[in-house]
């Protein structure tokens, strides 16, 4: 029998799950899997990044999930320092460089697993390239800013006011610095909350004493000799030693266009309900693909650990055989600034707008814990409901320690399409030390309930 | 017009929230809200009570959410220190006696409201009326329990490791007493968790340096000179200057079956979905009546303060003309001991064995933060999940901070009755402060579906 083989390009999340769950469920016998990863690491958590420039992980090491030796001692044949520059689907083969030599060779598969992927947004503005402008990515860029601050960067620009920008901004407080948000829409987080919950955000963030600038468009960085010293917006100069671009992603789907898979409007890869591509045999996850949106139906590019690794696991279940599915996404998002945490799930006004659903919205404030109880804070909870049927469509949550992780009560009901009817008599756990009477989820569906049929 | 008579026993949770909802809805002219309250206070909160003890409240004021005074300001003629006696269907009265006067009288109403709450289970035992034996109901047994701690009680034996025999535990611990735990079942919380996941429970409990006898059965109590000297269980005697009885609550639902309304199986007046008792215009609801759990369909008492402002709710909507039914329960709590967090809802192997359902069951543990974070904690979920179907039908959760309330993402799945193969896929929020890339919630019912499929 000729051994069949698995070809993965990319080493991070998507593609290293997919090979690991393939390698768990075929024999070394029946099939070879090798990655291909044109960076120095495998499997590392990208999302961590911002809590190592915090100086909340102590080791860099700590965010490797798993070496290249540690997938090789399970059966991966991980090759790093490799890249991949064309994919034949005819031929069913890849060409791939290895960047240290220079020297390219072709490699057949019979399953192929794209995995590539995204990367930072780099607009084209002057001086953008100066030594002290940095993205978070990698754990070259997490050492790099470590190794600015260490050189006595006193104030940074964090440009972005989005998940990334406002992380690195809380962390970059956390180690003494000055720093500045720019951000162009009127609130931080605009993509992800309506604006009179994200204005609860920018309280938190500049209660941290962050100068957050919003409405504001970044013009360029100025440089000396080669150096950041400076970022403009808005025709003022904000002094900087280090700038950080927090401008979300974009998917790297060029190599998987240049041979011929479809990429959607989103940029993302387009990909069926088993994640795959098109091309039978031919895979694709993780921050590369599109995914579809079950509010709306509409394809979103959503790049996130959690998606990327159940791609994954499917892709590797499905080249084994297996029948797995991705039944798609609904936005859910946490995140935390200090003490406040912030979660999302589901359409907010402009989504369910843009998708031309009529929602009712309503906007409650209650307590995380029983009133009497120490140590609760404010938790302000916003759902959109679709105005024809009453079901749940969408979610905002942002409040004190105990706030964030409720949005997954309100995204497994939107998951499950419960109407707030439903929600506001469900049957949730209750303690003083862990909410009120009503707690927070099921008062805020009360509350909708009650607008809806007003 | 004549005035509609709206008459409320029992001014706690369900009564007064009956009594408040009905007020917002109907005006001063059209209805007269009349409430009877035996004792000398209103909408307190009981289940605030262990953490009175501990010192975490400092002011017992605190666990009063509305003094009869306030309700009298918004409208409600409130009586404390007013028992009714008996209750005529026929002639729609009640007699009520002024406890301090002793004066009876009659008054007649057009809605009545049964909430006439629980009572705690009090065994007959040798020497259980000595002086120092204590219940954990009321502010007044709070205030006893504080009397004796200041007279110097060291030694403490609490009677029962349910929900309220270990809160009891924790703040007497905290405030400085040798505090023993004896209970009859061979694991704490035997009534509310498997035994694998009540283990962790006693660890935590013992890790506190509680002395926890389980398989023990309190046969009596010493006293001298009629005041407690020590417990007696198993043969060996316990000092004790003090002994709290967690021993659980029974239905207070003897004047409403005196009166011919019916009473369950479980000792709960039983209501329909609209919280009607049975006889038009009669109502009942709080920890004085019986509910239906939605997975085996059978009647239950839960006393819990959510369920029972629930039933005030809607009692008062329909008093008011409104439509309002209460859904059922699934027996969804939360508890937490030190810093150890216990969530449970659905139904657990003993309950599936009883009601005749056969389910698979799970136990994963995974982490509440992402393996670098620092703060996190190991969480244990546990599954309960139908055989024929996969439908998720109960879980349990033990674990550090952050776990407990994670128990509403799995209460939310149970009761829009997800499959857990579902679940294992469901959007829930990912962030290294939060959870691990697999949230302990989809990891778990990927486990239970993996196995489910074996």
């Amino acid at each position: 029998m000729e051994q069949r083989r698995v070809l993965v390009i990319g080493g991070d999340a998507a593609g290293m799950s997919a090979a690991s769950q393939a390698r768990r469920m075929c024999s070394a016998e029946s099939t070879r899997i090798t990655a291909f990863e044109r960076g120095p690491r495998t499997s590392y958590a990208a999302c961590g990044l911002p809590y190592l420039v915090e100086g909340l992980v102590e080791d860099p090491a700590d965010l490797v999930a798993r070496s290249p030796e540690e997938h090789r001692e399970r059966g991966i044949d991980v090759h790093v320092g490799h890249e991949v520059t064309s994919i034949d689907l005819d031929a069913r083969n890849v060409v791939v460089r290895d960047l240290a030599s220079g020297e390219e060779r072709t490699e057949g598969w019979d399953d192929l697993v794209v995995a590539t992927g995204a990367r930072g947004i780099v607009p084209p503005l002057p001086g953008i390239e100066s030594e002290g402008v940095q993205q978070l990515r990698t754990l070259d860029d997490a050492a790099a800013i470590e190794q600015a601050i260490a050189a006595g960067a006193r104030n940074a620009v964090v440009v972005g006011a989005g998940y990334i920008g406002l992380e690195v901004a809380e962390a970059l407080v956390h180690r003494g610095l000055a720093v500045t948000v720019i951000e162009m829409a009127d609130v931080p987080m605009a993509g992800n909350l309506d604006a009179d919950m994200a204005e609860l955000v920018a309280e938190a963030v500049r209660d941290a004493g962050v100068d957050l600038r919003l409405g504001a468009a970044v013009e360029g960085f100025e440089s000396v000799q080669g150096r950041l010293g400076a970022v403009v917006a808005e025709g003022t100069s904000f002094d900087a030693d280090l700038a950080v671009l927090g401008l979300g992603v974009r998917p790297n789907s060029e190599l998987a266009k240049a041979a011929g898979l479809e990429v959607g409007p989103t940029g993302g890869i387009v990909v069926d309900e088993t994640m795959n591509a098109g091309v039978p045999g031919v895979w694709a996850g993780g921050d590369c693909v599109q995914s579809t949106h079950r509010i709306t139906g509409e394809p979103v590019v959503i790049a996130l650990g959690t998606h990327a690794n159940k791609h994954g696991r499917i892709i590797g279940t499905n080249i084994a055989g297996g029948d797995a599915t991705f039944p798609g996404v609904i936005g859910t998002a946490i995140t935390k600034f200090a003490d406040t945490e912030i979660g999302r799930t589901g359409i907010g006004e402009r989504e369910a707008d843009r998708a031309g659903i009529d929602v009712v919205t309503s906007r409650s404030t209650s307590r995380t814990r029983a009133g009497y109880y120490p140590g609760g804070s404010p938790i302000t909870v916003k759902l959109s409901v679709r105005s024809d049927d009453g079901v749940l469509v969408g979610a905002q949550v942002v409040g004190g320690p105990g706030s964030g992780k409720r949005i997954d009560a309100l995204a497994t009901a939107i998951w499950a399409g419960m109407t707030v009817d439903d929600l506001a008599m469900a049957d949730l756990s209750y303690a003083p030390p862990f909410s009120p009477v009503w707690d927070p989820v099921v008062f805020a569906a009360g509350v909708a309930d009650t607008k809806l049929h007003r």
